[in-house]
């Protein structure tokens, strides 16, 4: 499908700072990313189907990556490993930053040599069309660190992006297509961000156990 | 294999204020129910075999339970719905205060009129026997509940619970049957229970989006 297509960037985008490597062959995303002047964050989404049949360019390119994104089966084939803490540990020894597992409804966890981060899906009780929530996901992800990072990519940053890709993954199924993102505002995704907060919000404190 | 068994109880556990229903035939639960003085808490464990052969006792019994313990493949049986929220909420009409559903790895999620929380599971790289989880997870739960509780099972004890279950089962999952339990300490669970809150936290204050 893609056999002959060559990306070339303009000169303004190799500028960019932020890179999403789209979910395309290894080799076509290394030559795009190859293009950029100097990224400071650089994301890579994959699948089965390039794990399977283009594993070695993945493997070369995932130490340049920031963060890979793939979904928990995916996981599991890339690290040969079913437990997903264990697999996402095996995929960081091959050089990403960060490893951010989708989990469909259950919602998105996030690896690091520091953290791990869980995030739930935004409960809806009416999903209407689920085409586009990965990529909606990835691209509130992206945006709210485009907008919002200051020297470095913290694992504060990181889990805020989540909820910002959780939430506006959760429009998004809530119209057809892209129907619902066309009529949302700033207003409405930090409102669902504070109500996915509600969600998963609990009291820590220590407290004197009875024997 | 429980024909012929009919639980009675002593005077000093019918006096109990908590009642964990354990997993068993929906019209013995309801006998044993029947024999405490004045519950404050009823949870209940059921399964999809009750829920298949038992369905009418099941539903005669839900109105006198505070909390309703079922997997996801359970709920969406007894629902007949597959979306896990508004699957929750029919469930919830049919009359108990709550509805908590088991998640595997992925966690749990507890629904009530008021509220939603989902709870991660604790991300382990070494689960050696998963034997007993969900029940060191009830068990965990009722025992915080029990430990805890002033006037009124509020949301946020039942948030703290939620947590203190999970912080259990992932202490029983790291050992053969109950080993890792009999030398467990209560520093640990909290411990464990700050680690749970640091893998879900995110701060969720307002930002000004950029256009």
């Amino acid at each position: 499908m893609f056999a002959g297509f060559q990306p070339v960037l303009t000169d303004e985008t190799r500028t960019s700072p932020f890179v999403f490597l789209a979910n395309i062959d290894p080799a076509l995303q290394t030559e795009v990313l190859e293009q950029f002047d100097d990224p400071r964050v650089v994301a890579c989404d994959t699948m089965n189907h390039w794990i399977e049949t283009a594993r070695e360019p993945l493997i070369e390119l995932l130490p340049r990556v920031d963060l890979l994104i793939l979904n928990d089966e995916e996981a599991r084939m890339m690290a040969d490993e079913r437990n997903i803490p264990r697999a996402a540990r095996r995929i960081l020894d091959l050089g990403p930053r960060s490893v951010l597992v989708k989990r469909g409804e259950y919602g998105a966890i996030l690896f690091s040599a520091e953290s791990v981060f869980a995030v739930p899906a935004y409960p809806l009780e009416e999903v209407f069309d689920p085409t586009g929530a990965g990529d909606t996901f990835a691209g509130g992800f992206m945006g709210y660190i485009a907008a919002h990072i200051d020297d470095d990519l913290t694992d504060e940053v990181l889990r805020r992006a989540m909820a910002y890709g959780t939430a506006l993954a959760s429009f998004n199924v809530e119209g057809f297509g892209t129907e619902r993102m066309q009529t949302l505002t700033a207003d409405e995704i930090s409102s669902r961000v504070s109500e996915l907060q509600r969600v998963n919000v609990f009291d820590a404190t220590p407290v004197q156990l009875r024997a």
